[in-house]
C-alpha cells in the first residue's frame, strides 16, 4: 500500500484542556468550586483546584517543538501548538499527519478524573466530572464529530454512578470511557473484587470500553529515585503489563463475556512473549491453585478481549502471527513526547511494508472503527480520507518544528 | 540436531542446602551464630537465624511432584528429590535431563544472602558469607567440578569485602556471583550511584559475571494483596526488566566496560521489543536529558553486555535476530516449579528446529562455558556429554513422578 492510501485513526491522542471547560455546564452552586484556569507569576498556565496546583509539563505538549526542548518544566499556553487545546486547529494538524480520527486523553484531571477521586463532596466532584465530559462530547469531539472517537471519564470511587455516566455517554453517542489501569494503586478495590461489577455490566449493556492508559495508575515504575527520566520511559509500559495480567486472571472476564479492555499506550512487541508466558505459567498452576478460565488458555481470554495499540513498533508487527491482528490499533500520541506527528505515516509505513492490504486496513482503522463505533466513511468517502487527500486538504498549514525558548510572556518581559 | 545430540548447560537452577554446611567451615567464635536446621512440630523443614525461621515451600523443590502437590506450604527433606539437596543424586538428576553443566543457585540465604544483609555483626555475617561460598565451592560444585559452574554470594553490603570474596572466589575457580537485580529495594545505595564500583572493578579484574536472578530484589511485582499466584508469576520477570533498564542507563558500563551482566530466569522473548523501545526512547531523550552512552545505541550496550537466558521461550527464539545469540544461554531451573525437568531435551527441541546448528550449540552450551569459563570437555569428551551419552549413564535412575503426600513424617504419624 502507498503512504498517501492509507487511512489512519488514532485511538490515542491527548487533549490539553482550555481554560472553558466549566463554563456553562455546572449547576450553579458549583460553579465556583470548579478547577480554575490561572497564569501563574513566573508565565506558566496551571489549573487549581482542591488545593492543588495542575501543571502541564513540556514533556506532555512537544508536538512542533525541537527535541532539545523536551523536558519536565510546566507550560504556558503561547508554548504548545494551538492543536493541543483548539480542536479547530487540532484537526489541521491531525490532516497535516494524514490522520483521520483520533480518541483524545484528558490531561489536567489525570486520565481517569484523578483530581476529582481525592475531592471530599462526591456529589460535587460528579457534578464536574460530568460537565467534563459534556464539554468533551459537546465541545471538543462534538465539533467535528467525524473525526474524533468521544471518550469520557468515569466517577472512579462509585461503580454505580459511573455505570449510570456510561449509559448517559453512550445515548450521546460516546462509546469508550477511560479505567485505572491499577484502581488499586489509587486507593479503590482491585480488579479481583467484585466492586466494579455495575460498571462492567454498564459497559457491555452499552458496548462501552474501558480504556487503560499508560500512567492510569497513577504510579511510576522505577526501581530508585535516582533513576534518570529514561529509566521512566522504558519501564512506562509496564504498567500495562501488569493490568494485562490483572485483566487476565481476574474474575471480570468470565462473569461479563462480552466485555472488551483497551491497554492504551501499551505497545505490542512484548505481548507474543506475555501470551506464551502466561499459558505456560497456566499450565503449571492450574492442577493446584483453583484457577478457572471456563475451559480456555489466558492466550486465548487476551486475544479476545483486550484491544491493543501502538505508536511504532515494528518487533509488535512482525510478530503479529502471536496475536489477534482484529484487536491491533494505531495511536498518534498526539502532543506528547512519543509521537511520531507530524511524520506519522512515513514512520508507521516502515513497519507495514510487508504487510498485507487487508491486515493493514485492520491495523490502521477498521479496528478502531468497530471497537469504538466510530463511522468516519458516513459522512467522508474513503478516497477523502486518505493521508494523501487530508494532507492536501492543508498543504499551507504551518507544521515547521521551531523552538519555543522566545514564546512565554514573562520571558518576554524578562528581556525588555 | 537430534536430541540426543544436544549438548545443554545450564545457567541456573537451585540448591536446597543440606544441613551441614556451615558445619567446621566457621571460626569458632561464630559457630554458635550460624543457621540452624531444623525440623518443625509439622514435620517442615527449617533454617532458624537472626531471631527469624525460613522455610523453604513447597513450589521451590517440586521437580518429581505431580502438579496438583505444588503450591506454597512449607516442605520437609523427605518430600523432595534427593537431588535438591544431595549432589550425587543432582548429578544423576541432571543426567536423566541429559545435562551436563549446571549453575546453582542458594535457596534460604536469598539469591544474594539477603539474610545476611539483615545482620548486625557484619565481621560475623562476613564470615557466614565465606562459609556458605566455601561449602558451595568445594562439597556442592567441588564434589563434581567437571559438572557445575560455581557460583558465589557477595557481602552486598560492602563493595569493598564483596570485591575481596570475588578475587578469593576467582582464586578457586569460580567466576560468577549473585548480585540483587535491584540494591535499593533492599536497603542499599542503586545502581546509578558509584558505591557499587570496587565491587564492579574486582567483577571485571577476574572476569566474574554478576548474576541478578528474579526474585533478587526480594520485591515481588503484584498489582494488589488479592492477586492470585498467577499474577506473581505472571510478572515476576518484570524485575529484570528493571534490571536491565538500570544496567542501561546507569554509568557503570561506561565506567567498566568489560563488565558482563547475566538476568537470570528473566526469559528472552521480552527483549526485542524492549531493544527497540529503549532506542526509541534514547532517540527522543538525548537531545536534552543529557544521557550519555558513548555514542552507542541502548541496544547495542545491551546486546554486549547481558547475558540473557530462557527455559521455554519460542517467541524469543524466533526472534533471535533481534538479539546477541552469542550471549544467549538456557537453563532447566531445577527443582523449581518452572522446570522442564526430566523432559527438558525434548521441549528444549520443539523450539530448536529451525535453528541452525552452529547457533544451538552456542546457545546450550557454547555461551555458558564461555562466558563463565566452564570447561567440562577437559575432562568429558564431547560424544560423552550429549543428552543420549548422559542418559544413557542414568537408564535405572527413578525419575517417576510421584505423589508425596504420603512422605511427610508428622503426616504418617497422625496417620497411625
Amino acid at each position: 500500500m502507498e503512504i498517501g492510501d492509507l487511512v489512519l485513526v488514532s485511538v490515542d491522542d491527548h487533549v490539553v484542556e482550555p481554560p472553558d471547560v466549566f463554563e456553562g455546564r455546572l449547576p450553579k452552586k458549583y460553579v465556583d468550586a470548579a478547577p480554575a484556569f490561572e497564569v501563574r507569576a513566573d508565565g506558566a498556565s496551571v489549573w487549581r483546584y482542591d488545593d492543588k496546583e495542575i501543571v502541564n509539563v513540556a514533556l506532555n505538549a512537544v508536538a512542533g517543538r525541537p527535541k532539545e526542548e523536551y523536558g519536565f518544566e510546566p507550560t504556558c499556553m503561547e508554548e504548545i501548538r494551538p492543536g493541543c487545546y483548539d480542536v479547530d486547529a487540532r484537526v489541521k494538524d491531525m490532516e497535516a499527519a494524514g490522520v483521520l480520527g483520533s480518541m483524545c486523553f484528558p490531561s489536567f484531571t489525570g486520565y481517569v478524573g484523578r483530581i476529582f477521586v481525592q475531592r471530599s463532596d462526591r456529589d460535587e466532584a460528579a457534578a464536574m466530572v460530568r460537565a467534563y465530559n459534556d464539554w468533551h462530547l459537546d465541545a471538543w469531539a462534538g465539533a467535528h464529530p467525524e473525526r474524533f472517537i468521544p471518550l469520557g471519564i468515569p466517577m472512579m470511587w462509585d461503580p454505580e454512578a459511573s455505570a449510570t455516566e456510561v449509559r448517559r455517554l453512550a445515548e450521546k453517542g460516546c462509546h469508550a470511557v477511560t479505567f485505572s489501569s491499577n484502581p488499586y494503586a489509587i486507593g479503590l478495590p482491585s480488579l479481583y473484587s467484585d466492586f466494579w461489577d455495575p460498571f462492567w455490566a454498564a459497559c457491555v449493556e452499552t458496548a462501552t470500553v474501558p480504556c487503560m492508559h499508560i500512567g492510569s495508575s497513577s504510579t511510576d515504575v522505577v526501581s530508585s529515585p535516582d533513576a534518570p527520566a529514561e529509566s521512566i520511559y522504558s519501564l512506562s509500559p509496564i504498567n500495562l503489563i501488569e493490568a494485562a495480567t490483572d485483566v487476565l486472571w481476574s474474575p471480570m472476564l468470565r462473569k461479563f463475556p462480552e466485555l472488551r479492555i483497551a491497554l492504551s499506550e501499551g505497545g505490542i512487541g512484548w505481548i507474543p512473549y506475555f501470551l506464551e508466558r502466561v499459558d505456560y505459567i497456566f499450565d503449571h498452576t492450574q492442577h493446584w491453585s483453583g484457577m478457572d478460565l471456563g475451559g480456555r488458555l489466558p492466550s486465548e481470554v487476551f486475544n479476545e478481549h483486550v484491544i491493543t495499540c501502538f505508536i511504532d513498533d515494528a518487533v509488535g508487527l512482525e510478530n503479529r502471527h502471536h496475536m489477534n491482528v482484529d484487536n491491533m490499533t494505531w495511536e498518534l500520541d498526539y502532543p506528547h513526547a512519543d509521537t511520531t506527528w507530524p511524520a506519522a505515516p512515513e514512520t508507521l509505513a516502515r513497519t507495514l511494508a510487508d504487510i498485507p492490504d487487508d491486515e493493514i486496513d485492520k491495523i490502521t482503522h477498521g479496528n478502531a472503527m468497530r471497537h469504538f463505533q466510530y463511522d468516519p466513511f458516513a459522512t467522508i468517502p474513503r478516497e477523502q480520507a486518505t493521508v494523501g487527500a487530508l494532507r492536501q486538504r492543508v498543504v499551507d498549514w504551518d507544521i515547521e518544528i521551531r523552538s519555543v525558548a522566545d514564546l512565554r510572556p514573562m520571558a518576554a518581559a524578562d528581556r525588555s
